[in-house]
């Protein structure tokens, strides 16, 4: 029997909000880790109803105090053993601190064994110029860039992180290294890129990514893929979920780069052949699948709960905002199969 | 593209505790209904960093006000419509009221369409001969039992509901009965039933349910199954996962059935036929499969946890319960297949 135990489960401390009702943060994060095979543990900042996007909601956040205090609980029963950590919606600057010190002990304890220990901090901050966090959350994310391995700003929030004006593919590529030099940060995608105008819909989006050279130079690839015409929440907890457990695998194809520091890939390696770049084209193959299934599937849940709705709500349009949101909660579980071996393919290329 | 889309999944509003690290509760419940297609809300009864297994933990439990709160933000967002509720460990008498509300609340609303709506309770009272929570969460359960479809009281809760000592088959089905008249339960199963002396393990154990006919008798059947020497937690809120989902599968497997009230089978069903004696054979199968392939890895998981031990922990044994209970956490993300399908039989025997 012990002969053919398979390796032990992967283990990712996953730290984001929950909702009890639909797809969002944890929500997403933990079924998307474990349908790929890792043991997550999830330190949930928030219990919500639903997402912000309904408008209205009930729940609770946890303190700084309380995230401290469930990290610890993991420590002192040996429970810490964790071989990644993702981190997205931390509410209030005092919580982005506290989760950032659980992300440096962990760096720290493991600092005798480089690689042993891989932090994907998602920045959550704003999107589409606005910040929609306190302001003091800014400066706090801005203290813990350097610790992490990856991280997943969008556009707009690799903009605040750089201090670079993201207008054109020359002002990115200006961002990203600005990155890559201000606070050491070995890996970068930039999510959901979008140059045209606002309000211009266009037909294909980009994510653009780097992974630095022993130098600290960028190596820029870009990988583009259609656009669905539609407002999803949680895409982008969906892509740090997915890109946490990808990266992993894509590193250890490549033989003993699992125990480089940073799983840093040789200056040898180019741009598009980089393991971020694997990783990024199989979860935006994922991502592409779920979408267009969710979409698809949309009319039907409009029609379904606008049944259920009184005349007079119908009559007055109350719950519009409600429905719609409902049917765009992204169809993870319905589409297990896009989310472990999804069939279309999006190649990344060298800029 | 209409024609062909799926039917919707079907929602389950799953309440129980959470766990940042490891498999109880809603930890649990949540990815076995998920792995099986289902859309589960889980309101999360309270956030520890691991159970009480390990005897020592950190976190807090929710109150009964927010546990109300939040199903109540649920429903403002048309979010409640349920086709199960599944409801295991629930922190207090307050708290056990509150989730019998809303459990009503769900009934009520769909008091027009019988068999839209079916409630799982799991009375999480004690074990062993031994009550573990407050003295007053007994009597507020026995209160909800009456509109619960179908309950999962181990051997000692059943004794508690019913008021039979149950030391024998013959006592068990006077119990089963007397569950089914005081508090006209449609659907029963009592888990992991022993009859071996205490501390002397048996080689095979059962589960016995029944599902009353339309005069009230009881339908009785009986699954044996091999026992794995070893104390597992959280098997009691796996099985109440994997029955939930089942049973439905089960019952939409009989023409017209999943609109009878209760999901009630036919008088002319015999025990052994009933669905949720399939349910339930189905349940055991991925049960025993998991269980085996966690006990295998068990060596591997102490040694590799002894191994990052302080030498002065090591020497002293300190940490041997909580290396114990971790060890022995359900390997449920490794064996996905396990719950989707399992391919051992047990079959249900009519007593």
């Amino acid at each position: 029997m012990a002969a053919s135990t398979p390796a032990p489960a992967p283990r990712v401390l996953a730290v984001a909000s929950h909702v009890v009702s639909g797809y969002v943060g944890n929500k997403i994060a933990v079924f998307a880790l474990q349908s790929l095979g890792y043991d997550v543990a999830a330190l949930n900042t928030v219990q919500f109803s639903n997402h912000t996007g309904y408008r209205q909601w009930t729940g609770t956040k946890v303190s700084a105090q309380e995230i401290t205090d469930l990290y610890n609980g993991l420590r002192q029963s040996y429970l810490d053993d964790f071989d990644m950590m993702l981190s997205g919606y931390i509410p209030g600057a005092e919580a982005v601190v506290a989760v950032g010190n659980i992300a440096k002990e962990l760096k720290e304890s493991n600092k005798h064994a480089p690689g042993n220990f891989f932090w994907v901090l998602d920045p959550v901050m704003g999107d589409n110029g606005k910040i929609y966090v306190a302001e003091d959350v800014v400066p706090a994310y801005k203290g813990l860039i350097e610790y992490a391995d990856l991280i997943l700003p969008n556009q707009f929030e690799a903009e605040l992180l750089s201090g670079v004006k993201i207008v054109d593919l020359e002002s990115l590529n200006t961002a990203i290294q600005a990155l890559h030099d201000k606070y050491r940060i070995p890996h970068v995608i930039i999510t959901s890129v979008n140059f045209s105008p606002p309000g211009q819909p266009s037909s294909h989006l980009s994510v653009i990514g780097s992974s630095m050279t022993s130098t600290g130079k960028a190596r820029l690839f870009k990988i583009t893929f259609p656009s669905i015409d539609c407002y999803f929440c949680g895409t982008g907890d969906m892509f740090g979920a997915l890109v946490t457990a990808r990266m992993r695998e894509a590193v250890q194809a490549v033989p003993g780069l699992i125990s480089q520091p940073s799983w840093l890939s040789d200056d040898s390696a180019s741009a598009a052949e980089l393991p971020l770049a694997r990783a990024a084209e199989k979860v935006l193959a994922s991502m592409h699948e779920v979408l267009t299934k969710t979409r698809d599937a949309m009319p039907g849940v409009i029609e379904r709960t606008r049944a259920r709705l009184s005349e007079q709500d119908r009559a007055s349009g109350k719950g519009e905002q409600q429905i719609k949101s409902k049917a765009s909660e992204l169809q993870l579980v319905q589409n297990l199969e896009c989310l472990r071996s999804p069939g279309v393919e999006f190649k990344a290329q060298q800029i």
